[in-house]
């Protein structure tokens, strides 16, 4: 085989007049008579080739060429004629004139067209994943994804962190996502668990006294599966010894600086900016905010407290609120209709109902305007309004005005263009509630998970007679247009603190040791003060490559339904793999 | 917490006069009374700090310090006095005079010294990994690990390869290793398998067009544990297309020599020698040959095909082989007793016996001197026999002599201390068979996987009616002092030899397309040539940290029955995450 020149993508005129050796796939074929036309395509990209009847065994394989055929041709670099140019290719100005051509491999007519945007199912698309991977916008994607972690391997080294990896083959913790099971041969009706996070390795790395670990540690959660979900995905997994909240979030925005430099030659403003966690809920309902645009939540509770429309000093009075969003110039775009659309897309959180009204002619008009009339000029004086301003208003607890105007208001910022699709904008969330309620199995869990560390000031709600549930965190998320991109904290280092937790969680002592019992212990023998954090490598990459979900940064995602076409993994197994790990089938699809 | 100005063990005299702020762990107190030293240590080394009655407050609590407490310290250094100065730390000729002190937290006394070469049970110090991570040894270790990777992800960056993550999720493969399976929960009763190596994804990749890969991959094998096994190890993964295997070898070549520089700052020379797995066969009795020495395998069946000694004709006639060692001035040193130990050991290689003389005096005397006297004159001369020679011959067939008489080769040479334990020496062992036999199962295997090419002149013998196991594979593994680093090939890019391939090893079609059916169907779609290889990691980072289990290279690693002292894993699970799985434990341990 003859070594290559250069990709195909980059012969530009400085090949002109040069012998070169091309390889790639067939991406088109025209045929002149006695002239032959042939786009050779690479990742980098496409070039021309000309066969012609100056080498008539060369025309003749040539005119035999098909679809992804790989080829291997020597040829010389010339111009292309005066009008045959084409200036949307950095190859366009020139063309090979083709001596010798092999034909490496062959090729069946793929299932669907090798360039972007087709239109072919999800499911062909994975089933011949080797040949989506080929179209261009994949492989950028993926490209993207490499080119993250390597900035990220580069810029941790730099800052003295040193990858570490932590076990794959660990102890099922209870707690959290549903665990991926690994049955032991060697210790049959035992099992391990697929990591859901290296979380308590990297602790005990920082009690080892590796006081600056990273890995890009491969997780794996068995849940239910949406847009953005695969059952492993992989996370940039940072964790530090004596380093405050402060430092790690320094290190942190580096870290991201880097990457945007890097993969989009962006140079994005450090520090990034805070918000409180409860902020982040009052002004954007959400604890990840988009920040690239305004139309915040505005508190109308005190405005409403008195008024005689029932249905909002009906939720002020059960210690609820009334808040509202303003869309500028809204009123003339949105018809009762599309108002009605989204006041049945926020029944899922809960909503009652969506109050609207719109100001025009500077007064209030339609929608609930008749039953506010009275708070009319205090209204337009705290939301500045404007005519043609559409109000959005929802009643009722906190949660749910949250969650319905949250979501609002990034439907409407992106139906309305609010926003430059290409912006980045990075923000802090900090100061998170350490607990978080959760409805759906009806107790207080961790906000984060159940070794982060209170506020200093709060480590008392810990305290036997006080209320832990009041006790403020020292955890930070880190936000990207509107996405959680990854979150960490202080851990909890003592261990007295760390009991009270457990505690607080309702472990009793006898199942926080069965389950934290190494991690208990380590906390005893000399465990430095420590923290770090997480950020999610495949979201990130979906952000930065412009994708809406996650399979198109993975080179071979599950479906959603958790399975592979390709290779149609699962599989059934032999009854002696079975019979090794001493297990049994009880139930079959 | 106050930001720490640099490590303990880079406190050195430019930091003098300087106030600094340092944390670490308590090595060592010596309490003077109204004076006390502390060694403080972190990974980067100790420094010697100084409480005095000039700060009282400070001296009561240093008189409370144990070991492994952890302490946040400032003060000012200055020059050791006169005498008091250590030579053999590079913090020995300054000390910090403590002005504050905070104690971060305590510690229990642990269960061994924080020091390298303790004599705990492996058991313990596996239980405590925490610990045992502390010691300068394993921190050395794993940072080694950890600096192999960085190069390995920078050389790998700059030559153009990209880093892809191939699923750990994929289906269960009968040939090879035992997989580790993972219960699937959508899909009752079937199963995900643990990928063995990325060796399927990583030649789709080569098919969808990335024509540089590579991942430090984690791989799983649900085997019995010897010294240098894991159920998880980590592989430097790398596929390319378009390259033949001289180019891929020179790329590997660039990459070992990176990493050495790197990490030990030796100049390796490249190209690496190469020889033909025959030849390292014949004349170091290994595939793996440790070419640090010579003490090569000497075939003496020309001069014993018509020897009347019966041990040695007999093997000859039986279609065996004799062989020898020649261990230069090994007559004196060697007992009759110390070669029955050898004779002893053999004979797990299947060898009934080890023959033995010495030369000494001009001629060959004792063991079998006797009955090969009418050979000695055509030994002297073919072995250059000095006075003081001891031989060691082997005479059975062509297998146990090469192991037999390589693992000799190697026992001696490391007796003898025959080579520099710190010279590092690289080898190419190419040209390999494309099949072996299996004695286990009785059955010929590939020797590599049945995706590798056979050689361009061999790919006949997979014809029907020719004999497949005459084919030689465009395999080579890559050998460090004896130890196989690594291996790889070229692969199979052609359907047709693969089905080929695929039936030689006693494939029906419909199992060949039932295992392997993803992979027969991208070869038909425009697959490139392509090959590639894989280095373990985990070697690598044991031979370049001169340790001899691949445990002291990994954080985490499993015991010799595949569990973990630390976290008890694996663990029994609860009969809900069983019926979620639909799966019944049949048998207990």
């Amino acid at each position: 085989m003859e070594e290559r020149t250069d990709y195909c993508g980059n012969i530009t005129e400085k090949y002109v007049g040069k012998k070169v050796s091309l390889d790639g796939w067939v991406q088109r074929r025209r045929d002149l008579g006695g002239l032959v036309f042939v786009d050779l395509r690479d990742y980098k990209g496409i070039i021309q080739l000309v066969f012609n009847t100056d080498h008539q065994d060369v025309l003749d394989i040539a005119e035999t060429l098909r679809s992804e055929y790989v080829i291997n041709v020597i040829g010389t670099v010339r111009l292309r004629g005066e009008g045959a140019t084409n200036d949307e290719m950095t190859t366009g100005k020139v063309e090979v004139v083709v001596e010798k051509v092999e034909i490496l491999n062959k090729s069946l007519t793929p299932p669907f067209k090798i360039k972007d945007d087709i239109d072919s199912s999800e499911e062909t698309k994975l089933k011949y994943r080797y040949l989506d991977l080929r179209r261009p916008e994949m492989q950028k994607a993926i490209r993207t994804r490499a080119q993250i972690k390597h900035s990220v391997n580069e810029y941790l080294y730099e800052n003295g962190f040193i990858d570490i990896e932590t076990p794959n083959l660990t102890p099922s913790t209870p707690e959290g996502a549903r665990d991926y099971l690994v049955p032991s041969r060697v210790y049959p009706g035992r099992f391990f668990a697929l990591p859901q996070s290296p979380q308590l390795f990297k602790q005990l790395l920082m009690v080892g006294g590796f006081d600056r670990y990273f890995q890009l540690a491969h997780c794996f959660r068995d849940e239910d599966l949406r847009g953005d979900r695969q059952p492993e995905f992989t996370q940039i997994d940072i964790e530090t010894s004596f380093m405050n909240k402060k430092e790690i979030q320094t290190v942190t925005e580096g870290l991201i600086a880097r990457v945007m430099k890097d993969e989009k030659g962006i140079e994005v403003k450090t520090p990034f900016p805070r918000i409180d966690w409860d902020e982040s809920m009052a002004r954007y309902g959400s604890d990840k905010p988009d920040v690239r645009f305004g139309m915040e939540l505005q508190d109308l509770s005190e405005i409403f407290k008195d008024s005689e429309f029932k249905v909002f000093k009906g939720a002020i009075d059960d210690g609820g609120q009334v808040k509202a969003i303003v869309v500028k110039g809204g009123a003339d775009k949105y018809s009762r209709k599309n108002i009605e659309a989204y006041q049945e897309y926020i029944k899922r959180f809960g909503a009652k109902g969506l109050a609207w009204t719109k100001f025009n002619d500077n007064e209030l008009a339609g929608g609930v305007a008749k039953f506010i009339k009275s708070q009319e000029a205090a209204l337009v004086e705290k939301l500045g309004l404007e005519n043609d301003d559409l109000l959005l208003f929802v009643a009722s607890n906190k949660k749910i005005v949250a969650d319905s105007l949250g979501y609002l208001r990034k439907a409407i910022a992106k139906e309305q263009h609010l926003y430059d699709p290409n912006e980045f904008a990075f923000i802090w969330v900090v100061n998170w509630p350490l607990f978080e309620y959760d409805e759906g199995i009806q107790r207080w869990t961790a906000a984060h998970h159940p070794f982060t560390m209170p506020n200093e000031e709060d480590v008392h709600y810990l305290n036997d007679g006080e209320d832990p549930h009041k006790a403020y965190a020292q955890s930070y998320d880190i936000v990207l247009n509107g996405y959680e991109l990854g979150g960490g904290s202080i851990r909890i280092h003592d261990y007295k603190i760390q009991e009270k937790m457990l505690k607080a969680l309702n472990f009793t002592k006898e199942k926080a040791y069965e389950q934290f019992g190494f991690l208990l212990d380590a906390l005893q023998y000399g465990c430095p003060p420590h923290g770090g954090l997480a950020i999610g490598l495949d979201r990130f990459a979906m952000l930065l490559s412009g994708k809406d979900n996650i399979r198109d940064v993975i080179a071979f995602p599950k479906n959603s339904n958790a399975t592979e076409p390709m290779t149609h993994a699962p599989l059934e197994v032999s009854e002696q793999q079975l019979d090794d790990l001493g297990i049994e089938v009880s139930k079959k699809d």
